[in-house]
């Protein structure tokens, strides 16, 4: 694979310096244009070690304006990124719509080594180039122009390189022990390479070998491919916005991937949410004692997985007055504020409109043994957001994927999630609305979206049905709650709680 | 002090039960209130254990809907805090505009332990206080309501209260070893909370002390102060808008805190910038090889502050086409950029917008090792904000008293500060100018704005003589770079960089 970066091909001063300037130029004129597009840049630069990869990030800052560019590099973890999942820190680096970044190494660097030195085998390394690739796919459906440098020597020029480097005193503490003896291990290294590459170069996000051995060559070859595929990318994106304007009066079938075909609902026949039996209800009479047992459960769990250090995510979804607050409150009342952050999801803050939509969720994940709970949540890009056509319908139908692979991060570094919707029929919401109209004191909770909302009720069962079908997971099920009757559904999603926080203490 | 804390109030139930449903209520409508408000309001929890401090804390979030209220108990810091200064970690916690945000101790507890158990003295004590006065100070100017509760126990009442909860299976929890040990320092604390409370008690910040003793009678307390101070924050806060409104016609003397009054600049007089000799110049023939050097001093310092983990905080100012951004990139070129990121300061994002003007510049205050380059900065306050009228007058002549303070805390942290004013004059910023408007890469940097700030001229000119009198401080001083020659500026601008370094560097 590696043949073509090992011709030792060399860029003259002269030649360098010709196409220098007007490269610069084009450079900084394609910065701007990107500046005011609404993608973001990813560059990652791997490989071989002296073969120029953060020579080549250097260059970048310098030959464009570095205002516009993040540059991100990854020692071992701090103890607030170790508390989340791995992919944490690199969403929260990632660069907003408009801006360039970069990035050495990055989630390349750990699954890579663990593989060349042989601490996981190839299944597993196979298991993490999966969530790459599906992490890479996500933010370049996205509209996030991705490309990959991986940066190459042969073991000679290798070699010679880690000599020629350590005999100069300004470069010689380039040169560490670790890199002889990574050295050593080249032959390993290549064939860890060699099997990254094949599985991540995807159409979406394409590795460029760089043969790393002439410095011009090598800045010429990376500077070129991010002009050419900046050109090309801002181009595209222009013509698919053209497209989707027009596609958009012509909705088609939703091309999530690998989910199956849902049929379209049928009306009058039942949907997931009419297997609930709305009859349940919890006499007042045994309310206290039922929602007090649950609260002191809740209560004491929460203080054992403080100190194991096991966060708990809750998500709270819902028809309009069907009592998410309530729940939610009677629910807190039992933990202990401090390690508590209720998160309620309105319109997004402009510095999270410059992101994936995953990007504000991913932000908020609380640190080990807290509590976080969302009163809405992600799932509004396939509720609100479809119904409403705010999002398109590939952005939507691809945010099953998404979601799922979102939740089995959090399910995996070992954090309780529960997903609750609160379901109530047409008529008691109507009663609710018609409550909350007359009580003064919670007038302010009924709006007009309410009553749209409202009209809208049979897209929103659809949504809520797919919804329910596409994200309930063996590790990230839905609870779906009767809650007609306010008492049973709270102490239900209490229990709910409770039951899933001991199942993944008792794992432990 | 603590006296009438001791008197052994009650409320009975039946008393507690009347009160409560209409004090609730009230409560939910002041927080919506609070939320059109643009007002944060931070609450402070402190006292002695076992008075009810995080039973107050569970208590609004119980009352109160807890999705507008964020809660903030601290232990030690991570990793990621202890590279910034002690106080970052209290600004990354504040509450935006219309929510409360509840803090347990926070910047009281440990100057509050250290000088309590001897490991400070009353004069260091005293320091730290007048930090906090100064950081409560900066959030209540900006609108902020503060409320500090010092919950207190009698030194009996304590003892049967660590007691009762050591004999109940469900709190025997909350007792540890360290809650005896203070017991038995109770007097110590005492006074060192009577000091504490004397010191930080000012108008925009009280105190209220709370006996802890009674659970229902010191809910009622927190619960109606909140109410009170609520209800008059948001009255008072209406009112000064209208006053703020009506004065802005009649503009008077800034009131910049502990500032001497500077004289109007009569024109024609010399100001601070007219004392630069703007006929310096560096020669083509020494330039390379000035350059060159400084840039090579500064990539050997900045890997030994890497290693170091000293940081180093570099703000650039100066006129329109004074060669700021080729000024950054001279230097950035000589850096590393993993461990570099240039911060552009331009518009504000809507969550920025939603707190103090000083909290997007300490977000972005980097780790430790990293050099951060403000390219504009914190400065845009008392220059532009101020030259156009976007402050108002009290918002920037307060501003240098906050500023000082902010470099203050950076300088102390032990990172590297240096502050650049690039001036030029009134003709040569015309030549550069008509330049960019003739070279068509350069064009985008000239703007109908720029020309709109050059006739604003004279008072910027004013508006810059006071910001360099005013935060010119022994450690933080200005650094003003004659530029009409780039050359001279450039090589001035690194090696003063440079020089800063090796002096940090030498002291630690």
């Amino acid at each position: 694979m590696f043949r073509t970066a090992e011709l030792g091909r060399k860029v003259s001063k002269e030649e360098f310096d010709r196409q220098a300037e007007p490269l610069r130029i084009e450079l900084l004129e394609l910065q701007q244009k990107l500046r005011a597009a609404d993608v973001p840049v990813i560059l990652v630069f791997a490989g071989v070690d002296g073969a120029g990869k953060s020579e080549s990030m250097n260059l970048l800052n310098e030959w464009l304006d570095p205002r516009w560019i993040v540059t991100c590099a990854y020692g071992p973890p701090s103890d607030e990124e170790r508390e989340r999942p791995e992919f944490w820190r690199f969403w929260r680096d990632l660069p907003p719509k408009g801006r360039i970044g970069q990035f050495l190494s990055a989630w390349y660097s750990r699954p890579f080594r663990d593989f060349a030195t042989g601490a996981i085998d190839e299944a597993a390394f196979d298991e993490e180039l999966k969530r790459i690739q599906a992490f890479e796919t996500t933010l370049a459906d996205d509209g996030a122009l991705i490309l990959k440098f991986w940066m190459h020597l042969g073991k000679e020029a290798q070699k010679k390189r880690l000599k020629s480097l350590e005999k100069d005193p300004q470069q010689s503490w380039r040169v560490t022990a670790q890199d002889w003896k990574n050295w050593e291990m080249y032959d390993a290294f290549i064939r860890a390479a060699e099997h990254l590459i094949a599985r991540t170069s995807v159409a979406a996000a394409r590795w460029t070998i760089v043969e790393g051995q002439d410095h011009r060559y090598r800045a010429l070859t990376v500077l070129c491919s991010v002009r050419d595929a900046l050109l090309h990318h801002l181009e595209r994106r222009r013509r698919q916005r053209q497209v989707q304007a027009e596609a958009a009066a012509w909705p088609g079938t939703p091309s999530g991937t690998g989910d199956a075909v849902l049929p379209d609902l049928v009306a009058g026949l039942p949907t997931v949410l009419d297997t609930l039996d709305m009859t349940r209800t919890l006499p007042k009479e045994d309310y206290r004692a039922a929602l007090s047992k649950q609260q002191g459960r809740v209560a004491v769990l929460q203080r054992q997985a403080r100190e194991q250090g096991i966060s708990t995510v809750l998500v709270f979804e819902g028809w309009d007055a069907a009592g998410k607050g309530g729940a939610i409150r009677r629910l807190t009342r039992a933990l202990d504020a401090r390690q508590l952050q209720v998160i309620p999801v309105a319109a997004p803050t402009d510095e999270e409109q410059a992101q994936h939509y995953l990007w504000r969720f991913w932000r908020q994940l609380g640190r080990a043994g807290r509590v976080t709970v969302f009163d809405r949540s992600w799932y509004g890009r396939v509720l609100v957001e479809r119904v409403e056509g705010y999002a398109s319908q590939d952005e939507w139908a691809r945010a099953f994927a998404e979601i799922r692979d979102f939740e089995e991060q959090i399910v995996q570094h070992g954090m309780v999630l529960c997903k609750f919707w609160l379901h109530i029929t047409k008529d008691e919401q109507f009663a609710r609305f018609k409550d909350r109209e007359e009580t003064p004191y919670k007038r302010w909770k009924l709006t007009e979206e309410d009553w749209r909302n409202r009209d809208k009720w049979d897209a929103y069962e659809q949504a809520i049905n797919e919804m329910v079908e596409r994200t309930s997971t063996h590790s990230a099920p839905w609870t779906l709650v009767e809650a007609n009757d306010k008492r049973h559904a709270r102490v239900k999603v209490i229990r709910t709680v409770a039951e899933a926080m001991e199942r993944v203490m008792t794992k432990s």
